[in-house]
């Protein structure tokens, strides 16, 4: 999708119109009150679910929550994935050309934020002709989103959904994204933003950084039942070598040589920026309760009691400051061992949650009940 | 210290004769009952207390620890720190040079392991002619050391100290110190492991290597207390740039650059595998009792409660090991805020501790009570 306004950005730059890509599951109904927008993380994309014909391995990332039959069911529900604006997944971001150099942006991509991704996807619900969500929801800063559309498009917000997410990243948060950056900024390869232009990619530098993603998604515990101090070698000695030799570092080798042949390192650059910035109570003076007032929808929020990323304390931050508002709030704690991954994988007990949550979501939807009534169907 | 004897290592390497570099404090007594040694963890050397004439500033490591009337009383005992083999502030280590072709050891220097360390050290401890120290003590990587000469040299140790400690690197441990292994591996001036040839460092690698360090020694809610989400600029908004913003993002920086002008890129390498190397529960079939029968000592364990590097639970599984084989031993579990540098830090608790136990070891090795009847003279 093509907007051709151009967007006001948090930061005081001006994007002269943007593209959105974007994929649908599900049909819109008559009332169009059955939309659910799901908001992706770092590296996700718009391909939330399913795979394309032909390629049966490129499933999306979401898809054990999200499809016919599923928890968010898309034989009810009509869901759109969208990648967010800077992503490099094919909306428009420092890979683009800018339409007025014919340059890539590059370094020159306006820093974003999690409000002006919303206000983007705002813009892709009035092109598709939908007033309102029957459901905005997101895991991680995908439910940062899911957070700001509460506040900043209220009426537009049946319910939103919050997985795995934070009010705002702590200290020590910010301090690993500062080193994932440092070693992306610092690769020679990187060239100032401009190794498109040098035909190199900042290889380090990106397999640096999402070393250092991998660790802090998982739960040490976790970690040490799935890797221990397992050798790669037969022999049960050690090799006394600085190259790989436990079967951990064989892992992380794999999985950030395999993140750096696909990702862009301006987009990275950018995405761990926009988590940083994320802080709704800032403009409240540190209240979060008080930057909820605006808010209007029904609320699920899920924590996972292993994240040590984005705590389970984090996530009762934006209960406390929901019930302050006195909204309605489902609060579900899983003491799921994955770590900050959990909400990305298979668990009974989360998905049994999500699932009757949207449950009730469909009987407000259901026809016969104007949309907008939801607070009346329910004891 | 000069050893010209060759040193077999567990590698299976020989190391054709080296040298420690140390310091001593306060006075051997007649029975030379009263030595305690000192090991130094990653970044630390023998410079353990006391300052250097003309250079007030540069205070040993563990000043707060060790000196005169201080936990560690250096009048009453007889302290020794040395720089262990590899590292880079004298003895010998990757930036000597080979005496056999006159070039710098760089990537040649052989990998160690704690266990070597301690028969090197052991060496020292015979030529000041100590048969027996009255301790052997340490913090986190020195806590290993002290926990191995436990057992290799048992007889030679009467009091074990092991602070922030861990009977091995988890997983993650391990996950942390190869992600900093890989930036200065792959920073293009490392010239696999002969900078020095090309008269450059590999500071990129090293300050990344050194953040991630910066950030798993402090505890989360410890960094949130001190930096939170402080920005360095005055005016409370953010400036939409990739470079420092935050004043944890100063802080890293600053603490980075600093150790990559001192420190030797070799010898992080070393160290990190030697941290992850150790295991002496590996050679009893992973059980840690087992491991420690051999050891003679009586035991002072300490942990920190917010210590998520070094966890409490880990060192208990040092203390349980130790009970299974009927040893004495004294654990504190110190709810200190400061996460894993609290063992360096000034924290009354602890440093109660530490002195109330070094005034038993004290009164035993006392004048009239000749050393080795420490079982005898207590209730």
């Amino acid at each position: 999708m093509t907007f051709e306004r151009p967007l006001a950005l948090a930061s005081g730059a001006m994007l002269s119109g943007y593209e959105l890509v974007y994929e649908t599951y599900g049909e819109l109904n008559s009332e169009r009150s059955n939309a659910v927008l799901i908001c992706h993380a770092l590296n996700a994309s718009h391909h939330v679910a399913g795979v394309y014909a032909g390629a049966p391995e490129q499933r999306g990332w979401w898809d054990n929550m999200v499809g016919p039959g599923k928890p968010v069911d898309t034989d009810r529900f009509f869901v759109i994935g969208v990648n967010n604006l800077g992503s490099c997944f094919g909306s428009t971001g420092p890979m683009t050309r800018d339409p007025l150099t014919g340059r890539r942006y590059g370094p020159d991509f306006p820093v974003l934020t999690v409000e002006d991704w919303v206000h983007s996807q705002a813009r892709l619900a009035d092109a598709l002709g939908i007033e309102r969500f029957a459901a905005v929801m997101g895991g991680s800063l995908g439910g940062m989103q899911a957070l700001a559309w509460s506040t900043l498009y209220a009426a537009r917000v049946a319910h939103c959904v919050v997985i795995a997410s934070t009010p705002q990243l702590s200290a020590q948060n910010i301090a690993f994204n500062e080193v994932a950056r440092r070693a992306i900024l610092t690769d020679p390869d990187f060239h100032n933003g401009r190794f498109y232009d040098y035909g190199v990619t900042p290889k380090r530098g990106l397999m640096v950084a999402r070393m250092i993603g991998h660790i802090t998604y998982q739960a040490g515990d976790a970690m040490a039942q799935k890797f221990g101090r397992e050798l790669i070698n037969q022999r049960d000695q050690y090799d006394y070598t600085f190259d790989i030799e436990f079967q951990i570092e064989r892992y992380l080798r794999y999985q950030s040589d395999k993140f750096s042949q696909y990702f862009d390192a301006n987009t990275y650059l950018l995405i761990t920026r926009v988590l940083d910035y994320f802080d709704p109570a800032a403009s409240f003076g540190g209240d979060l309760s008080a930057a909820m007032t605006a808010a209007a929808a029904d609320f699920l929020v899920i924590s996972f009691t292993s994240d040590w990323r984005f705590t389970s304390a984090r996530s009762r931050e934006i209960v406390q400051a929901l019930l302050a508002n006195r909204r309605r709030v489902t609060y579900g704690e899983i003491d799921a061992p994955h770590g900050h991954d959990a909400f990305l994988l298979d668990d009974a007990r989360y998905h049994a949650l999500v699932r009757a949550y949207f449950e009730r979501v469909a009987v407000q939807i259901a026809p016969g009940i104007p949309p907008g009534s939801a607070q009346g169907d329910r004891a």
